[in-house]
């Protein structure tokens, strides 16, 4: 079933008509119909908070573990997306680890550029430590820019001396902004969502004259060390391919506990087809095993 | 306990006098001394056997499934090292798993160079398969030279096609004879074991004025496509981490599922001290989830 489903999924993706190089409103507009299709499950229940001043969604199913929550981070290349886009993803991965999970509405370039995402990322972590939430015990996760974004607050909170979360869950992370890796190009042809020249479109919304070398825009130039251990998915149908490749190889470097998880064949951000992808299911299951060897008091 | 462990660990392998790059007979007997000093766990049951015209040895702990066997090529660069050496760890391999295991005693240089080891590995695998294993129910596995000799050999096998096993568990493996990797020189100094030198000595005892370059010599400069999935395990503190980056970096870019999975602050083939080592023994529980996974009929 798995090729079949595979390239049911690439047609599918092909016909869609998201254009991420075009106009932002339209754009948001557009991602949001999308993402408004993919059905969430009836087991999950959402509950919009604000915390740290900043607003998200929770998202539990069943009774989850009070001490246990995975902070997660949208993705949409810091221009696009929400924490409601997200639900449906953000609610399988509740399902699996039976941990409570947030999704968080940082802002968004061009309007909030660089360091608003980073801010409110960093803001909304703090926001737990103010629940009591026990450093050890929260993940972070993220997809696509969402999992750079989580990168980024590692290293902020890494550089504040805040204490740290106990682990991190990344997606397809977009993690170099200045799309210098092999796989832009390489992969063009294989990748049916995303491409070099639409990335491109939207890397100054979120740099807005700054750096795209800077380490907190694009973590693959930062110094990982003291980072907590790193589960880094990616589909091999992606642009995004070397971002991944090379964040794993950076953090091996630097001393950073870090598994690199290739699954061939799948697009970007590939389990949010979980439904209709059994290599979708099973990344989520191996996350979810992560998840619960590296969370404080879990097992 | 585990930065104790580690740095306890790191002394111990500083103060061993083995000098890889010394005379090869005098290096063997050097070699096999310090192995018989690792204890061999008691529940661990050893059978000389033969198969395919290749020695080996038969591990088995408690009562394996009958169905699944682990197909174990021992480290040395290719020139020391034995299947008596690797019982300790295929042991330990064996009690995770609940799988037989049987590691092979193929052909060393510089009596018998590249490709005899090749030739060796693949007859033990067309051995097992005319005992009537399924394909999918075999796993290669490896340590150093061995996790390099079991991709040579999936590619051998590939070229010739004959089914091919389940997956394949690399430990540190030795991928590139043509010592080309950055972390030669970058790591020299963190690993305990290994240097750049030494390393480079032995290299003429395998290829023998053949190419170092040669994929089934050097397999991160084959095509791996076709591949079943890998699992490559590293620590960060050895002069091969480069190795593994490349050959898990070039499965990726073949369509080939790979897990890179890097330990910090470990040596060269930490799963070995798994005893005194908890990074060891978490490493080959992970090896264990993924082995369980990939094997035909298994669970």
């Amino acid at each position: 079933m798995s090729k079949e489903q595979r390239e049911a999924l690439d047609a599918v993706l092909r016909q869609g008509d998201l254009d991420t190089g075009g106009e932002v409103l339209a754009l948001r507009a557009a991602f949001d119909e999308l993402m408004s299709q993919i059905p969430v499950a009836p087991d999950i229940r959402q509950t919009p908070i604000d915390f740290g001043g900043v607003d998200g969604i929770e998202v539990v199913v069943g009774e989850p573990s009070p001490d246990h929550v995975v902070l997660y981070f949208h993705g949409g290349v810091y221009v696009i997306g929400s924490a409601a886009a997200s639900v449906s993803l953000v609610g399988d991965l509740a399902r699996r680890t039976g941990y409570r999970t947030v999704t968080v509405d940082y802002r968004l370039g061009p309007e909030h550029p660089y360091p608003a995402a980073v801010e409110d990322a960093v803001s909304a972590y703090e926001g737990l430590l103010s629940q009591g939430v026990e450093a050890g015990r929260i993940a972070l996760a993220g997809e696509s820019a969402g999992g750079g974004l989580a990168v980024a607050a590692l290293l902020a909170l890494r550089n504040a001396g805040t204490p740290l979360p106990g682990c991190a869950f990344l997606m397809s992370p977009y993690v170099d902004l200045t799309l210098s890796g092999d796989s832009l190009a390489e992969r063009a042809a294989l990748d049916p969502i995303l491409g070099p020249d639409a990335l491109r479109t939207r890397v100054p919304d979120y740099v807005a004259g700054g750096d795209a070398a800077d380490p907190l825009v694009s973590p693959v130039y930062a110094d990982l060390r003291d980072l907590p251990p790193l589960l880094v998915q990616v589909g091999s149908h992606e642009v995004l391919l070397s971002d991944a490749l090379r964040l794993a190889a950076r953090a091996a470097s630097d001393e950073v506990a870090v598994i690199l998880d290739v699954t061939p064949g799948v697009p970007h951000v590939f389990q949010a087809y979980a439904a209709m992808l059994d290599e979708g299911g099973a990344a989520l299951d191996r996350a979810t095993t992560f998840l619960t060897s590296h969370l404080n008091g879990s097992a």
